[in-house]
Protein backbone atom coordinates (compact mmCIF):
# COMPACT_ATOMS: atom_id res chain seq x y z
CA UNK A 1 0.00 0.00 0.00
CA UNK A 2 1.05 3.47 -0.31
CA UNK A 3 1.63 6.02 1.73
CA UNK A 4 -0.27 8.52 -0.16
CA UNK A 5 -3.38 9.03 1.98
CA UNK A 6 -0.84 8.92 5.37
CA UNK A 7 0.74 11.95 4.16
CA UNK A 8 -2.11 13.62 2.55
CA UNK A 9 -3.39 13.68 6.61
CA UNK A 10 -0.84 14.82 7.53
CA UNK A 11 -1.16 18.33 5.95
CA UNK A 12 -2.75 20.90 8.28
CA UNK A 13 -5.49 22.38 6.20
CA UNK A 14 -9.59 21.52 6.64
CA UNK A 15 -10.06 18.88 3.85
CA UNK A 16 -12.82 19.60 1.35
CA UNK A 17 -12.30 16.19 -0.38
CA UNK A 18 -11.74 13.13 1.55
CA UNK A 19 -8.27 11.83 1.74
CA UNK A 20 -8.94 8.31 1.12
CA UNK A 21 -11.01 9.02 -1.79
CA UNK A 22 -8.00 11.80 -2.98
CA UNK A 23 -5.25 9.26 -2.30
CA UNK A 24 -6.94 6.76 -4.71
CA UNK A 25 -7.34 9.09 -7.62
CA UNK A 26 -3.89 10.28 -7.19
CA UNK A 27 -2.49 6.66 -7.18
CA UNK A 28 -4.55 6.19 -10.07
CA UNK A 29 -3.30 8.99 -12.06
CA UNK A 30 0.33 8.11 -11.58
CA UNK A 31 -0.32 4.47 -12.51
CA UNK A 32 -1.52 6.03 -15.48
CA UNK A 33 1.28 8.48 -16.02
CA UNK A 34 3.44 5.30 -15.68
CA UNK A 35 1.41 2.99 -18.17
CA UNK A 36 0.35 5.53 -20.99
CA UNK A 37 4.51 6.30 -20.86
CA UNK A 38 5.09 2.63 -21.87
CA UNK A 39 1.92 2.05 -23.92
CA UNK A 40 3.25 4.80 -26.37
CA UNK A 41 6.95 3.81 -26.49
CA UNK A 42 6.11 0.52 -27.31
CA UNK A 43 3.64 1.43 -29.44
CA UNK A 44 6.83 3.16 -31.49
CA UNK A 45 8.71 0.11 -31.61
CA UNK A 46 5.87 -2.48 -33.22
CA UNK A 47 5.58 -3.83 -36.59
CA UNK A 48 2.50 -2.05 -37.30
CA UNK A 49 3.26 1.37 -35.86
CA UNK A 50 1.21 2.58 -38.74
CA UNK A 51 -1.82 1.09 -36.55
CA UNK A 52 -1.04 2.94 -33.30
CA UNK A 53 -0.69 6.16 -34.09
CA UNK A 54 -3.66 7.35 -32.65
CA UNK A 55 -3.00 5.10 -29.72
CA UNK A 56 0.57 7.12 -29.00
CA UNK A 57 -0.90 10.26 -29.20
CA UNK A 58 -3.98 9.53 -26.97
CA UNK A 59 -1.80 7.66 -24.26
CA UNK A 60 0.78 10.89 -24.49
CA UNK A 61 -1.91 13.53 -23.82
CA UNK A 62 -3.71 11.44 -20.97
CA UNK A 63 -0.03 11.35 -19.27
CA UNK A 64 0.47 14.78 -19.26
CA UNK A 65 -3.14 15.16 -17.52
CA UNK A 66 -2.57 12.98 -15.38
CA UNK A 67 0.41 14.19 -14.09
CA UNK A 68 -0.80 17.48 -13.88
CA UNK A 69 -4.25 16.26 -11.96
CA UNK A 70 -2.00 14.04 -9.47
CA UNK A 71 0.36 17.29 -8.66
CA UNK A 72 -2.78 19.60 -7.95
CA UNK A 73 -4.42 16.80 -5.92
CA UNK A 74 -1.33 16.13 -4.20
CA UNK A 75 -1.73 19.88 -2.58
CA UNK A 76 -4.54 19.78 -0.20
CA UNK A 77 -3.88 22.94 1.40
CA UNK A 78 -4.86 26.21 -0.29
CA UNK A 79 -6.49 24.36 -2.81
CA UNK A 80 -9.49 25.16 -5.65
CA UNK A 81 -11.96 22.95 -6.20
CA UNK A 82 -13.41 24.63 -9.78
CA UNK A 83 -9.60 24.21 -10.92
CA UNK A 84 -9.91 20.55 -9.28
CA UNK A 85 -13.17 19.85 -11.04
CA UNK A 86 -12.30 21.26 -14.58
CA UNK A 87 -8.76 19.20 -14.06
CA UNK A 88 -10.68 15.78 -13.33
CA UNK A 89 -13.09 15.91 -16.36
CA UNK A 90 -10.08 16.62 -18.30
CA UNK A 91 -8.66 13.94 -16.69
CA UNK A 92 -11.95 11.23 -17.20
CA UNK A 93 -12.18 12.33 -20.98
CA UNK A 94 -8.02 11.70 -21.85
CA UNK A 95 -8.39 8.46 -19.96
CA UNK A 96 -11.55 7.40 -21.52
CA UNK A 97 -10.02 8.32 -25.03
CA UNK A 98 -7.05 6.66 -24.07
CA UNK A 99 -8.84 3.33 -22.88
CA UNK A 100 -11.30 3.14 -25.50
CA UNK A 101 -8.16 3.60 -28.23
CA UNK A 102 -6.09 0.53 -26.43
CA UNK A 103 -9.08 -1.40 -26.50
CA UNK A 104 -8.90 -1.87 -29.92
CA UNK A 105 -5.55 -3.40 -29.86
CA UNK A 106 -5.48 -5.50 -26.61
CA UNK A 107 -5.77 -8.40 -28.14
CA UNK A 108 -2.48 -7.80 -30.65
CA UNK A 109 -0.36 -5.86 -28.02
CA UNK A 110 0.00 -6.89 -24.11
CA UNK A 111 0.57 -3.07 -23.54
CA UNK A 112 -2.31 -1.61 -24.80
CA UNK A 113 -4.76 -4.52 -22.73
CA UNK A 114 -2.33 -3.14 -19.39
CA UNK A 115 -2.80 0.32 -20.37
CA UNK A 116 -6.51 -0.40 -20.81
CA UNK A 117 -7.20 -1.44 -17.51
CA UNK A 118 -5.04 1.35 -15.56
CA UNK A 119 -6.77 3.78 -17.55
CA UNK A 120 -9.97 2.35 -16.68
CA UNK A 121 -9.42 1.86 -12.92
CA UNK A 122 -8.28 5.86 -13.23
CA UNK A 123 -11.70 6.98 -14.84
CA UNK A 124 -13.41 5.42 -12.08
CA UNK A 125 -11.29 6.82 -9.29
CA UNK A 126 -11.71 10.79 -11.17
CA UNK A 127 -15.34 9.72 -11.66
CA UNK A 128 -15.48 9.07 -7.88
CA UNK A 129 -14.34 11.88 -6.63
CA UNK A 130 -16.45 14.07 -9.08
CA UNK A 131 -19.62 12.55 -7.81
CA UNK A 132 -18.60 13.03 -4.11
CA UNK A 133 -20.95 15.82 -2.07
CA UNK A 134 -17.41 18.36 -2.07
CA UNK A 135 -18.33 18.70 -5.88
CA UNK A 136 -21.90 18.92 -4.94
CA UNK A 137 -22.07 22.94 -5.06
CA UNK A 138 -20.82 22.65 -8.83
CA UNK A 139 -23.33 20.10 -10.14
CA UNK A 140 -25.21 22.76 -12.43
CA UNK A 141 -22.05 23.44 -14.06
CA UNK A 142 -21.11 20.03 -15.08
CA UNK B 1 9.51 35.61 -32.27
CA UNK B 2 9.08 32.02 -31.19
CA UNK B 3 8.92 29.10 -33.80
CA UNK B 4 5.56 27.97 -32.14
CA UNK B 5 3.26 28.85 -34.96
CA UNK B 6 5.47 27.60 -37.68
CA UNK B 7 5.74 24.08 -36.59
CA UNK B 8 2.20 23.40 -35.63
CA UNK B 9 1.66 24.85 -39.14
CA UNK B 10 4.15 21.90 -40.00
CA UNK B 11 1.85 19.29 -38.94
CA UNK B 12 -0.02 17.07 -41.20
CA UNK B 13 -3.95 17.55 -39.60
CA UNK B 14 -7.17 19.35 -39.90
CA UNK B 15 -6.28 22.00 -37.28
CA UNK B 16 -9.79 22.83 -35.30
CA UNK B 17 -8.35 25.57 -33.80
CA UNK B 18 -6.67 28.59 -35.67
CA UNK B 19 -2.73 27.81 -35.36
CA UNK B 20 -2.02 31.88 -34.49
CA UNK B 21 -4.40 31.59 -31.87
CA UNK B 22 -3.29 28.24 -30.38
CA UNK B 23 0.45 29.00 -30.15
CA UNK B 24 -0.43 32.55 -28.62
CA UNK B 25 -1.59 30.33 -25.62
CA UNK B 26 1.12 27.82 -26.26
CA UNK B 27 3.88 30.34 -25.72
CA UNK B 28 1.43 32.20 -22.83
CA UNK B 29 1.84 29.09 -21.34
CA UNK B 30 5.09 27.99 -20.83
CA UNK B 31 5.86 32.01 -19.84
CA UNK B 32 3.26 31.05 -17.02
CA UNK B 33 5.14 27.59 -16.27
CA UNK B 34 8.25 29.99 -15.87
CA UNK B 35 7.38 32.72 -13.71
CA UNK B 36 4.85 30.97 -11.30
CA UNK B 37 7.87 28.31 -10.89
CA UNK B 38 9.92 31.12 -10.23
CA UNK B 39 7.56 33.20 -8.21
CA UNK B 40 6.89 30.50 -5.85
CA UNK B 41 10.59 29.68 -5.14
CA UNK B 42 10.98 33.17 -4.72
CA UNK B 43 8.29 33.96 -1.93
CA UNK B 44 10.53 30.75 -0.16
CA UNK B 45 12.94 33.12 0.14
CA UNK B 46 11.06 36.26 1.38
CA UNK B 47 11.01 37.60 5.16
CA UNK B 48 7.22 37.67 4.82
CA UNK B 49 7.19 34.35 3.66
CA UNK B 50 4.52 33.61 6.07
CA UNK B 51 2.28 35.81 4.07
CA UNK B 52 3.18 34.32 0.87
CA UNK B 53 1.89 30.93 1.72
CA UNK B 54 -0.97 31.11 -0.48
CA UNK B 55 0.98 32.80 -3.34
CA UNK B 56 3.47 29.93 -3.59
CA UNK B 57 0.94 27.33 -3.38
CA UNK B 58 -1.37 28.95 -6.14
CA UNK B 59 1.43 29.80 -8.39
CA UNK B 60 2.76 25.91 -8.26
CA UNK B 61 -0.79 24.41 -9.13
CA UNK B 62 -0.70 27.21 -11.99
CA UNK B 63 2.67 26.35 -13.14
CA UNK B 64 1.89 22.56 -13.48
CA UNK B 65 -1.76 23.13 -15.21
CA UNK B 66 0.17 25.60 -17.59
CA UNK B 67 2.61 22.77 -18.63
CA UNK B 68 0.09 20.17 -19.09
CA UNK B 69 -1.86 23.13 -20.94
CA UNK B 70 0.98 23.68 -23.09
CA UNK B 71 1.53 20.04 -24.06
CA UNK B 72 -1.83 19.07 -25.31
CA UNK B 73 -2.06 22.24 -27.29
CA UNK B 74 1.21 21.25 -28.86
CA UNK B 75 -0.88 17.92 -30.13
CA UNK B 76 -2.85 19.16 -33.01
CA UNK B 77 -2.66 15.42 -34.71
CA UNK B 78 -5.21 13.34 -32.95
CA UNK B 79 -6.18 16.05 -30.15
CA UNK B 80 -9.33 15.56 -28.74
CA UNK B 81 -11.56 19.20 -28.38
CA UNK B 82 -13.37 18.37 -25.36
CA UNK B 83 -10.21 17.13 -23.48
CA UNK B 84 -8.54 20.55 -24.60
CA UNK B 85 -11.89 22.32 -23.47
CA UNK B 86 -11.63 21.32 -19.84
CA UNK B 87 -7.74 21.71 -19.53
CA UNK B 88 -8.12 25.41 -20.80
CA UNK B 89 -11.12 26.17 -18.09
CA UNK B 90 -8.87 24.90 -15.68
CA UNK B 91 -5.84 26.75 -16.77
CA UNK B 92 -8.14 30.20 -17.03
CA UNK B 93 -9.12 29.64 -13.46
CA UNK B 94 -5.77 28.37 -12.06
CA UNK B 95 -4.19 31.37 -13.58
CA UNK B 96 -6.74 33.59 -11.92
CA UNK B 97 -6.41 32.34 -8.48
CA UNK B 98 -2.57 33.06 -9.12
CA UNK B 99 -2.51 36.27 -10.63
CA UNK B 100 -5.24 37.57 -8.42
CA UNK B 101 -2.75 36.66 -5.45
CA UNK B 102 -0.08 38.11 -7.30
CA UNK B 103 -1.75 41.18 -7.02
CA UNK B 104 -2.12 41.61 -3.40
CA UNK B 105 1.68 41.19 -3.14
CA UNK B 106 3.02 42.96 -6.12
CA UNK B 107 3.57 46.73 -4.68
CA UNK B 108 6.08 45.04 -2.01
CA UNK B 109 7.44 42.50 -4.19
CA UNK B 110 8.42 42.68 -7.84
CA UNK B 111 8.27 38.51 -8.59
CA UNK B 112 5.03 39.04 -7.91
CA UNK B 113 4.22 41.73 -10.10
CA UNK B 114 6.02 40.41 -13.10
CA UNK B 115 4.08 36.89 -12.56
CA UNK B 116 0.77 38.48 -12.58
CA UNK B 117 1.26 39.88 -15.79
CA UNK B 118 2.38 36.80 -17.38
CA UNK B 119 -0.69 35.14 -15.62
CA UNK B 120 -3.15 37.58 -16.85
CA UNK B 121 -1.73 37.50 -20.37
CA UNK B 122 -1.87 33.57 -20.28
CA UNK B 123 -5.72 34.32 -18.93
CA UNK B 124 -6.09 36.50 -22.15
CA UNK B 125 -4.60 33.66 -24.90
CA UNK B 126 -6.58 30.74 -22.89
CA UNK B 127 -9.78 32.69 -23.31
CA UNK B 128 -9.59 33.72 -26.71
CA UNK B 129 -9.37 30.13 -27.37
CA UNK B 130 -12.23 29.03 -25.64
CA UNK B 131 -14.37 32.01 -27.31
CA UNK B 132 -13.32 30.85 -30.62
CA UNK B 133 -15.77 29.39 -33.17
CA UNK B 134 -14.22 25.96 -32.64
CA UNK B 135 -15.58 25.33 -29.28
CA UNK B 136 -19.17 26.45 -30.71
CA UNK B 137 -20.41 22.97 -30.05
CA UNK B 138 -19.76 23.28 -26.47
CA UNK B 139 -21.41 26.28 -25.90
CA UNK B 140 -24.09 24.49 -23.57
CA UNK B 141 -21.55 22.41 -21.92
CA UNK B 142 -19.79 25.56 -20.23
CA UNK C 1 2.14 -4.80 -6.88
CA UNK C 2 1.94 -2.33 -9.73
CA UNK C 3 1.62 -2.74 -13.32
CA UNK C 4 5.22 -1.20 -14.12
CA UNK C 5 7.56 -4.69 -14.96
CA UNK C 6 4.52 -6.07 -16.82
CA UNK C 7 4.58 -3.38 -18.97
CA UNK C 8 8.01 -2.57 -19.64
CA UNK C 9 8.64 -6.90 -20.41
CA UNK C 10 5.68 -5.75 -23.04
CA UNK C 11 7.77 -3.68 -24.90
CA UNK C 12 9.61 -4.74 -28.38
CA UNK C 13 13.14 -3.75 -27.38
CA UNK C 14 16.27 -5.63 -26.33
CA UNK C 15 16.51 -4.00 -23.27
CA UNK C 16 20.04 -2.95 -21.95
CA UNK C 17 18.73 -2.64 -18.15
CA UNK C 18 16.77 -5.58 -16.25
CA UNK C 19 13.29 -4.74 -16.23
CA UNK C 20 12.69 -5.50 -12.49
CA UNK C 21 15.12 -2.93 -11.31
CA UNK C 22 13.92 -0.55 -13.47
CA UNK C 23 10.61 -0.95 -12.63
CA UNK C 24 11.41 -0.54 -8.99
CA UNK C 25 12.84 2.43 -9.64
CA UNK C 26 10.12 4.14 -11.89
CA UNK C 27 7.18 3.24 -9.07
CA UNK C 28 9.88 4.58 -6.07
CA UNK C 29 10.11 7.32 -8.29
CA UNK C 30 6.57 8.10 -8.83
CA UNK C 31 5.90 7.73 -4.87
CA UNK C 32 8.48 10.03 -4.49
CA UNK C 33 6.87 12.90 -6.58
CA UNK C 34 3.79 12.15 -4.96
CA UNK C 35 5.24 12.74 -0.92
CA UNK C 36 7.78 15.03 -2.24
CA UNK C 37 4.62 17.83 -3.86
CA UNK C 38 2.62 17.16 -0.86
CA UNK C 39 5.38 17.28 1.68
CA UNK C 40 5.77 21.06 -0.17
CA UNK C 41 2.89 22.40 -0.02
CA UNK C 42 1.96 20.55 3.74
CA UNK C 43 5.03 22.91 4.77
CA UNK C 44 3.39 25.88 3.29
CA UNK C 45 0.47 25.09 6.02
CA UNK C 46 2.75 24.89 9.25
CA UNK C 47 3.36 27.63 11.26
CA UNK C 48 6.80 27.29 11.37
CA UNK C 49 6.83 27.71 7.60
CA UNK C 50 9.57 29.72 8.13
CA UNK C 51 11.81 26.71 8.77
CA UNK C 52 10.85 24.76 6.69
CA UNK C 53 11.95 26.76 3.19
CA UNK C 54 14.34 25.16 2.36
CA UNK C 55 12.28 21.59 2.45
CA UNK C 56 9.97 22.83 0.27
CA UNK C 57 12.36 24.27 -2.14
CA UNK C 58 14.11 20.97 -2.11
CA UNK C 59 11.21 18.63 -2.20
CA UNK C 60 10.05 21.04 -5.28
CA UNK C 61 13.31 20.30 -7.01
CA UNK C 62 13.05 16.37 -6.06
CA UNK C 63 9.15 16.32 -7.78
CA UNK C 64 10.47 17.68 -10.92
CA UNK C 65 13.52 15.50 -11.14
CA UNK C 66 11.93 12.56 -9.69
CA UNK C 67 9.51 13.12 -12.60
CA UNK C 68 11.39 13.12 -15.63
CA UNK C 69 13.53 10.09 -14.51
CA UNK C 70 9.87 8.20 -14.24
CA UNK C 71 9.35 8.86 -17.41
CA UNK C 72 12.44 8.57 -19.43
CA UNK C 73 12.85 4.89 -17.37
CA UNK C 74 9.06 3.93 -19.08
CA UNK C 75 10.29 4.52 -22.55
CA UNK C 76 12.64 1.47 -22.79
CA UNK C 77 12.49 1.63 -26.31
CA UNK C 78 14.85 3.80 -28.53
CA UNK C 79 16.34 5.05 -24.88
CA UNK C 80 19.69 6.44 -24.47
CA UNK C 81 22.32 4.93 -21.49
CA UNK C 82 23.47 7.94 -21.22
CA UNK C 83 20.77 9.99 -20.94
CA UNK C 84 19.56 7.62 -18.52
CA UNK C 85 22.55 7.57 -16.21
CA UNK C 86 23.06 11.48 -15.86
CA UNK C 87 19.20 12.11 -14.90
CA UNK C 88 19.46 8.76 -12.31
CA UNK C 89 22.59 10.92 -10.94
CA UNK C 90 20.64 13.91 -10.92
CA UNK C 91 17.80 11.88 -9.35
CA UNK C 92 20.03 10.50 -6.76
CA UNK C 93 20.89 13.73 -5.79
CA UNK C 94 17.81 15.67 -5.05
CA UNK C 95 16.50 12.42 -3.20
CA UNK C 96 19.54 12.89 -1.09
CA UNK C 97 19.35 16.62 -0.54
CA UNK C 98 15.18 16.45 -0.03
CA UNK C 99 15.67 13.31 2.30
CA UNK C 100 18.59 15.60 5.01
CA UNK C 101 16.38 18.12 5.14
CA UNK C 102 13.17 16.21 5.91
CA UNK C 103 14.68 14.09 8.35
CA UNK C 104 15.61 17.76 10.11
CA UNK C 105 11.95 18.23 10.67
CA UNK C 106 10.83 14.29 10.83
CA UNK C 107 10.24 14.63 15.02
CA UNK C 108 8.00 16.96 14.49
CA UNK C 109 6.32 16.57 10.86
CA UNK C 110 4.67 13.79 10.23
CA UNK C 111 4.49 14.82 5.88
CA UNK C 112 8.62 14.90 6.34
CA UNK C 113 9.02 11.59 8.05
CA UNK C 114 6.89 10.40 5.45
CA UNK C 115 8.64 12.00 2.72
CA UNK C 116 12.64 10.52 3.98
CA UNK C 117 11.67 7.38 3.68
CA UNK C 118 9.95 7.56 0.19
CA UNK C 119 12.90 9.64 -0.70
CA UNK C 120 15.44 6.84 0.56
CA UNK C 121 13.83 4.32 -1.15
CA UNK C 122 14.31 6.16 -4.48
CA UNK C 123 17.89 6.71 -3.80
CA UNK C 124 18.16 3.06 -3.24
CA UNK C 125 15.98 1.72 -6.10
CA UNK C 126 18.00 4.60 -8.65
CA UNK C 127 21.86 3.65 -6.93
CA UNK C 128 20.77 0.00 -7.64
CA UNK C 129 20.31 0.84 -10.97
CA UNK C 130 23.26 2.99 -11.53
CA UNK C 131 25.33 -0.21 -9.99
CA UNK C 132 24.27 -2.63 -12.32
CA UNK C 133 25.94 -4.20 -15.21
CA UNK C 134 24.35 -2.07 -18.12
CA UNK C 135 26.18 0.74 -16.70
CA UNK C 136 29.51 -0.48 -16.65
CA UNK C 137 30.97 0.88 -19.91
CA UNK C 138 30.36 4.36 -17.93
CA UNK C 139 32.18 3.43 -14.67
CA UNK C 140 34.83 5.79 -15.58
CA UNK C 141 32.68 8.76 -16.30
CA UNK C 142 31.21 8.53 -13.04
CA UNK D 1 11.85 39.63 -24.97
CA UNK D 2 10.91 37.56 -22.08
CA UNK D 3 10.93 38.30 -18.62
CA UNK D 4 12.49 35.61 -17.48
CA UNK D 5 15.66 37.65 -16.88
CA UNK D 6 13.59 39.97 -14.60
CA UNK D 7 11.90 37.85 -12.45
CA UNK D 8 15.03 36.01 -11.38
CA UNK D 9 16.68 38.98 -10.71
CA UNK D 10 13.94 39.24 -8.26
CA UNK D 11 14.67 36.67 -6.11
CA UNK D 12 16.28 37.00 -2.83
CA UNK D 13 19.28 34.83 -3.18
CA UNK D 14 23.21 35.22 -3.72
CA UNK D 15 23.05 33.60 -6.96
CA UNK D 16 26.02 31.38 -8.12
CA UNK D 17 25.24 31.16 -11.67
CA UNK D 18 24.83 34.82 -13.85
CA UNK D 19 20.97 35.55 -14.34
CA UNK D 20 21.48 36.22 -17.75
CA UNK D 21 23.01 33.20 -18.96
CA UNK D 22 20.57 31.02 -16.48
CA UNK D 23 17.39 32.76 -18.48
CA UNK D 24 19.20 32.01 -21.54
CA UNK D 25 19.05 28.55 -20.62
CA UNK D 26 15.27 28.36 -19.07
CA UNK D 27 13.96 29.97 -22.55
CA UNK D 28 15.82 27.38 -24.53
CA UNK D 29 14.38 24.74 -22.84
CA UNK D 30 11.42 25.71 -22.44
CA UNK D 31 11.40 26.23 -26.16
CA UNK D 32 12.37 22.74 -26.38
CA UNK D 33 9.85 21.48 -24.65
CA UNK D 34 7.67 23.16 -27.00
CA UNK D 35 8.93 22.27 -30.49
CA UNK D 36 9.68 18.38 -29.10
CA UNK D 37 6.58 17.99 -28.23
CA UNK D 38 5.10 19.36 -31.44
CA UNK D 39 7.97 17.52 -32.98
CA UNK D 40 6.66 13.73 -31.66
CA UNK D 41 3.55 14.44 -32.57
CA UNK D 42 3.97 15.48 -36.37
CA UNK D 43 5.73 12.36 -36.77
CA UNK D 44 2.88 10.33 -35.73
CA UNK D 45 0.81 12.01 -38.29
CA UNK D 46 3.00 11.57 -41.67
CA UNK D 47 3.33 8.99 -43.75
CA UNK D 48 6.85 7.83 -43.35
CA UNK D 49 5.76 7.09 -39.51
CA UNK D 50 7.75 4.04 -40.05
CA UNK D 51 10.81 6.39 -40.55
CA UNK D 52 10.22 8.40 -37.93
CA UNK D 53 9.92 5.87 -34.46
CA UNK D 54 13.16 7.21 -33.28
CA UNK D 55 12.59 10.45 -33.83
CA UNK D 56 9.29 10.53 -31.97
CA UNK D 57 11.00 8.77 -28.52
CA UNK D 58 13.73 10.91 -29.00
CA UNK D 59 11.85 14.01 -29.26
CA UNK D 60 9.82 13.02 -26.05
CA UNK D 61 12.46 12.27 -23.84
CA UNK D 62 14.45 15.62 -24.75
CA UNK D 63 11.24 17.38 -23.84
CA UNK D 64 10.73 15.91 -20.65
CA UNK D 65 14.33 16.38 -19.52
CA UNK D 66 14.09 20.28 -20.92
CA UNK D 67 10.55 20.29 -18.80
CA UNK D 68 12.54 19.52 -15.65
CA UNK D 69 16.15 21.23 -16.45
CA UNK D 70 13.58 24.51 -17.45
CA UNK D 71 11.83 24.24 -14.14
CA UNK D 72 14.93 23.45 -11.39
CA UNK D 73 17.18 26.48 -12.92
CA UNK D 74 13.87 28.44 -12.60
CA UNK D 75 14.09 27.72 -9.01
CA UNK D 76 17.68 29.96 -7.79
CA UNK D 77 16.78 29.77 -3.99
CA UNK D 78 17.86 27.43 -2.17
CA UNK D 79 19.39 25.35 -5.14
CA UNK D 80 22.06 23.00 -5.44
CA UNK D 81 24.82 22.79 -8.01
CA UNK D 82 25.40 19.37 -8.84
CA UNK D 83 21.66 18.29 -9.32
CA UNK D 84 21.79 21.50 -11.85
CA UNK D 85 25.01 19.91 -13.33
CA UNK D 86 24.03 16.19 -13.95
CA UNK D 87 20.48 17.93 -15.21
CA UNK D 88 22.02 20.12 -17.64
CA UNK D 89 24.52 16.97 -18.64
CA UNK D 90 21.28 14.82 -19.52
CA UNK D 91 19.87 17.65 -20.83
CA UNK D 92 22.47 18.19 -23.78
CA UNK D 93 22.48 14.62 -24.05
CA UNK D 94 19.13 14.36 -25.02
CA UNK D 95 18.83 17.61 -26.81
CA UNK D 96 22.18 16.22 -29.00
CA UNK D 97 20.25 12.92 -29.55
CA UNK D 98 17.01 14.63 -30.75
CA UNK D 99 18.53 17.36 -32.72
CA UNK D 100 21.14 14.32 -34.62
CA UNK D 101 17.82 12.74 -35.42
CA UNK D 102 15.63 15.55 -36.68
CA UNK D 103 18.73 16.14 -38.87
CA UNK D 104 18.28 12.94 -40.72
CA UNK D 105 14.46 13.98 -41.35
CA UNK D 106 14.88 17.88 -41.64
CA UNK D 107 15.02 17.89 -45.52
CA UNK D 108 11.62 16.25 -45.87
CA UNK D 109 9.97 17.28 -42.69
CA UNK D 110 9.44 20.71 -41.91
CA UNK D 111 9.01 20.13 -38.17
CA UNK D 112 12.46 18.25 -38.20
CA UNK D 113 13.95 21.37 -39.35
CA UNK D 114 12.52 23.67 -36.93
CA UNK D 115 13.00 20.99 -34.26
CA UNK D 116 16.47 20.45 -34.97
CA UNK D 117 17.32 24.07 -34.90
CA UNK D 118 15.62 24.56 -31.44
CA UNK D 119 17.56 21.60 -30.09
CA UNK D 120 20.93 23.12 -31.01
CA UNK D 121 19.77 26.05 -29.82
CA UNK D 122 19.11 24.57 -26.04
CA UNK D 123 22.32 22.72 -26.15
CA UNK D 124 24.49 25.76 -26.68
CA UNK D 125 22.57 27.69 -23.94
CA UNK D 126 23.64 24.88 -21.41
CA UNK D 127 26.54 24.26 -22.77
CA UNK D 128 27.10 27.71 -21.99
CA UNK D 129 26.00 27.17 -18.37
CA UNK D 130 28.32 24.40 -17.89
CA UNK D 131 31.54 25.58 -18.95
CA UNK D 132 30.71 28.47 -17.28
CA UNK D 133 32.32 29.92 -13.61
CA UNK D 134 30.35 28.50 -11.37
CA UNK D 135 30.54 25.11 -12.35
CA UNK D 136 34.43 25.16 -12.19
CA UNK D 137 34.41 23.03 -8.37
CA UNK D 138 32.99 20.00 -10.59
CA UNK D 139 35.67 20.41 -13.39
CA UNK D 140 36.95 17.00 -12.49
CA UNK D 141 33.75 15.35 -12.02
CA UNK D 142 32.76 15.85 -15.84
Amino acid sequence: MSDTKEILDAVRTRASLATADVATAIDACLRCVQTCTTCANADLAEEDVDELRVCAARCLNCADVCDATARLLSRPAYSDKLTILRLLEACVRACENSAEECARHARHHRHCAICEQVCRACIQACAALLDSEAFEEFQDRR
